[in-house]
């Protein structure tokens, strides 16, 4: 294979990149920003070489400690799970939650071998259980896996005696109820407060 | 910037991607394809060093001379003026082409600063004065710019005696004619054979 289309491969490996879209962004690089490639061929290097995964609360890090589980500042009474550092880091964006974190790094999927195990169950419990810890944020998205997450989760939680909320289900901000979906409606008003 | 943000901020130089498509893609590599990652760089890096232009036709290659222009048994009367190397990838996917080409790596725009030199209307004026050539086809677009830059390249071949065609503007096969635009449906018309 030659080097345009081993490069055209390699890039339809991005998630949401195509044949098409590929070939656009090969030929736009080889054409107007040669300078990009060596940039992104270094990033890439440097992320795979230096991205490992935080030992407290599994987020992307390149330290063994992340910054936010180092932060002696944060509110140690609250740990907040997510499923993703993306996850994460729109929890951050909203500048509302002061507590730590505990990335999953996936949900349960049993049809997908993904078990208790590979999210970290074990480890979240022991964090969970350490002093100071009060409630524990089930954070994970409200779809059904999501929602079985949770429900394991919090079993095995409330086993060891640690209080587990959930986010509440409810109407988006600045949604006209009109159009929003009936299960959300419903969900909202169950949930009302 | 750490590392995370370094990959997210190169990946955004890629046509068509932003904030959140290139934060997708950095978590995407990093949790589930990390070895996607050193073959992307590796691919970014070889495609950098080793793809220039053909000597001939201006098209990318690896080599001075392209693989279609260094292939003898092609029809040497025809000589297909594109603006792209994509756009000759597209005649050559057809099949129904045999003759050569010649890529001008852009079109005429000259408040962008792209005249005649920098599409290469020099280097093509001697390709098609070479002895064989009969018939320079004008495939650019049919854009405002691609017609202009196909109208003054006409004007200059047609001054050393070189014959030129444009390709027929016509109604997509496949098309209803009721979902076409009256303007392609005007020059079908006007264009007809
Ligand atoms: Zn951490
Ligand atoms: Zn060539």
């Amino acid at each position: 294979m030659n080097a345009l289309d081993t490069l055209i491969e390699a890039l339809k490996r991005l998630p949401g990149v195509g044949q098409k879209s590929a070939q656009r962004m090969a030929y736009h690089l080889l054409q107007h920003d040669r300078l990009a490639m060596p940039r992104l061929a270094a990033a890439l290097t440097a992320a795979g070489e230096n991205i490992g995964h935080c030992e407290r609360c599994h987020t992307f890090s390149e330290t063994p400690i992340c910054s936010v589980c180092a932060d002696a500042g944060r509110d140690g009474r609250l740990l907040c799970v997510v499923e993703t550092p993306a996850d994460q880091a729109a929890f951050e964006r909203t500048g509302s939650y002061r507590g730590y974190y505990f990335v999953l790094l996936g949900r349960l999927s049993p049809l997908d071998g993904i078990g208790t195990r590979q999210i970290g169950a074990a480890e979240l419990l022991e964090r969970a259980s350490e002093d100071g810890v009060e409630e524990v944020i089930l954070a994970t998205s409200f779809t059904a896996e999501g929602e079985a997450t949770a429900h394991v989760l919090a079993e095995a939680l409330k086993a060891r005696g640690i209080k587990s909320t959930r986010l509440a289900r409810g109407v988006p901000v600045g949604s006209e109820l009109e159009y929003v979906d009936l299960g959300t409606i419903a969900h909202a008003l169950s949930d009302r407060r």
